[in-house]
Formats: structure tokens, sequence, C-alpha cells
């Protein structure tokens, strides 16, 4: 872990928030074990061995039997910047405990299967960068209007809409305030473009929201 | 969150570590999505709002609508405290990284379905506690003999062996430290008896490894 993170001990991350993907995996859910798509948000957690910075490095991740992995992946998301404890707000309330926005990226290996909970894949070391700093909340007027792009070697290879997203960054707080309390400094990632980008060793990475920042990050292991 | 905890910045939980909860899900497993049962343990965490200690009340949880929800159960885990980084470590090598143990009680509300990662269930407030104290590991010989028992108002009501985890100890520790890097003060619970012990409101449970020591919490709403 980085200890310049701009964390303070929570970055819930929401998956599974992209109407694009959301309708691309429709027939899916309706499958054995589930049959209908899920009815509440989905999350998973980048703990603390995660955390990283604006312009540090993003180790390339190894197996299980410490041989670099083949693929990795990257995502990236606004991040809602929590200011005071939050705990069963409405939706109506809630940007009324956000302290800023930021930006969140994502690295980790590719999924295989949406239903398994990807510990594995979501949790190596320093592959959840987040920065470059935090931006006031009263300087984002309207946050669920801002567009998330991914750049990769200089060439855009991911853009997301907010207004795509499936929830809300108002009822996200909402929600995720009912099924645990939220901290100041605590932070929620509140979605990614479905599709995540395959990065390879040593390219360069900008995640970048308008008015928000661009955070930039290289691949280690080159 | 309690203050008091002793954890520090990560509790990580092994689900489905009880090979008699195995043995009664093989056909369960064999069905789609998976079709064959998980060959890596399959982790969770306890975030630091449901951080919580010995002698505190756990707070009955409530549904997205702000009411007490019917029923919650918990399970108690042999807790492995991390005493360095831990980085790749050997099954060989992997208790030289054990500063201690102690008792980890992990309170949820009962499981729809295993296939769900279950944030919702297993990160309410305060439904984690840790202690009562982390015992030096040079006073406990062979941590593996254990055996973990949940009495609730004076009854026992679970009994796990260690010796019927899936997977031991060190193999844990090697196992995770492969995925993500622990650092001092991290705590790994290593399983939980596959039936989990029903609790109502006002209950008092303990949570009892000989050796480790005993940690008593009463359930909240009464």
């Amino acid at each position: 872990m980085n200890k310049n993170t701009l964390v303070n001990s929570k970055l819930v991350c929401v998956a599974l928030n992209d109407k694009a993907q959301l309708a691309a995996l429709d027939s899916t859910f309706n499958e054995a074990p589930y049959k209908k798509p899920p009815t509440q948000p989905v999350l998973y957690y980048k703990p603390r061995n995660t955390w990283n910075v604006d312009g540090a490095e993003i180790e390339w991740a190894k197996d299980m039997d410490g041989n670099d992995v083949d693929t990795m992946v990257v995502g990236a998301s606004l991040g809602v910047v929590i200011g005071k404890e939050t705990c069963r707000v409405s939706q109506a309330d809630a940007l009324n405990y956000v302290e800023g926005y930021t930006v969140v990226g994502d690295y980790s290996l590719p999924e295989e299967t949406y239903y398994r909970p990807d510990i594995k894949g979501k949790c190596q070391d320093t592959t959840a960068p987040v920065g470059p700093a935090i931006v006031a909340a009263d300087k984002v007027t309207n946050p669920d209007a801002l567009s998330v792009t991914v750049s990769v070697n200089g060439e855009v290879k991911s853009e997301l809409a907010l207004a795509n997203l499936e929830r809300s960054i108002a009822e996200l707080i909402s929600t995720i305030s009912h099924i645990m309390t939220l901290q100041a400094g605590e932070i929620i990632a509140v979605g990614f473009a479905g599709d995540r980008v395959p990065v390879a060793k040593g390219d360069k990475v900008e995640a970048a929201i308008e008015g928000v920042g661009t955070l930039r990050n290289t691949l280690g292991g080159a």
C-alpha cells in the first residue's frame, strides 16, 4: 500500500452499474441460480493493500505460482468522497454528505464469471489508484452528468457517461448507507464501464473526468 | 465502529471451510454456473464499520426500510493475527508470520444463497467483535487442533474442531498472501461452522476457544 493514499479506511466499488452492461447480461441473469437481474447494487471492496496514488506504478499481478499473469484489465470510476458519518440517509439528502469527488482506477484480472465474488482478481497489491486530488463538492455542479474516459498510451479506449448508470450517485449513497455506516474520507466508486480495457506491461494509462482530474499510472513488469 | 478494536486495517474471513458443510453442498456445487466445488478459498471482508470488541452490544440489524430484520445468525472463528508484512510465503514458513491468536465473532443476516457475494448480510455495523485479547503465538502450540464453540444464553449451540477445516491455517496464510500482501495487525478468520446459529434480540452469546479466550457479546434491540 502507498502511504500517501487519499482513502480513509474504506474504498467500496459498485459493480454492474452500466446500463449497457446490464442489458448485455440480461439473458445470463435469467439463468440459474438467480433467475433475475440483481435487485440491489452489487458491491466489492478494494482493500488497503490495493490503495495507490496518481503517478505511481501499478504492479503487474502474479498468479498463485508467482508467475506473471497473462492479462490485466483496467476500469475507472468517479470516486465520491464522504464528508461525515453517513447512516441511513435519504436520496434527497444524500449529496449533503459528500465532501468531494476524485477519480478511482481499478486494475484487476479479467473476470471469469460475473457470479463469482472475485476477491482474487480485484485485490492484487497497488491496483486501486485514487486521485490526483479531491475536488470539493461545491465545484462540481452535476456529478451525474460527468463522463469517465480511460486512455492507454494516449488513445481513448473507453468512455462512460454517468447518465448511463443504472443507479445515480444519490441513490447509491442512500442505499449503501442503509447497509453500512460510512465515515468521513471513505470513498464510493460509483460505476465502471462494463467492458474493462485490456492493458499490457509498461502501458501508460490515464483515467480522466472533466472538472475532477486525470489520474495517471503506468503498468509495471515491463 | 468501536475505536478499541483489535483489528488493524483488515479483517478477512474464510467461507466454506468446514468439511461437513462442503460435503452437504456437494450436489449444489455441481450445478450451474460453477459445476464444480470452489478450487480456491472463498473470502469475504468484515469492513471497519463492523469492528467491535468483547463485552459490547451487537446492534440488531435493520432492513432497507429501517425496520428490524427478523433473524440474525452468528458464527465464530479462530482469528489469526499477522505479525509482519506477509507476501507470497510458503505453507512451511507461514506460521512464522503469526503474532498471535484471538476469537472472531461474525454476526450476519442468514445467507439466502451461497452464490451471492453477500455484502449486505455480512457488513452490518458492529457485527464483528474480536477479542477478548491477542494471545501470543508461542502460547498456542497447535492451533489446528483447537475447537471453537458458540453458546447462546449458556447453552452450547455449535462446535467446530479446526481439524475439520478443509484448509489448514498455514495453507490459508500462504494462499491469501499470494493474493494480497498482509500487514501486521491484520486478522484472518480461518473458518466457521457451516451451520450458523440463530440468535434473538437480547441473547447473550459466548464464542470460546480453549487457551485463546472467550468473546462475550449481547444482541441489542431487546
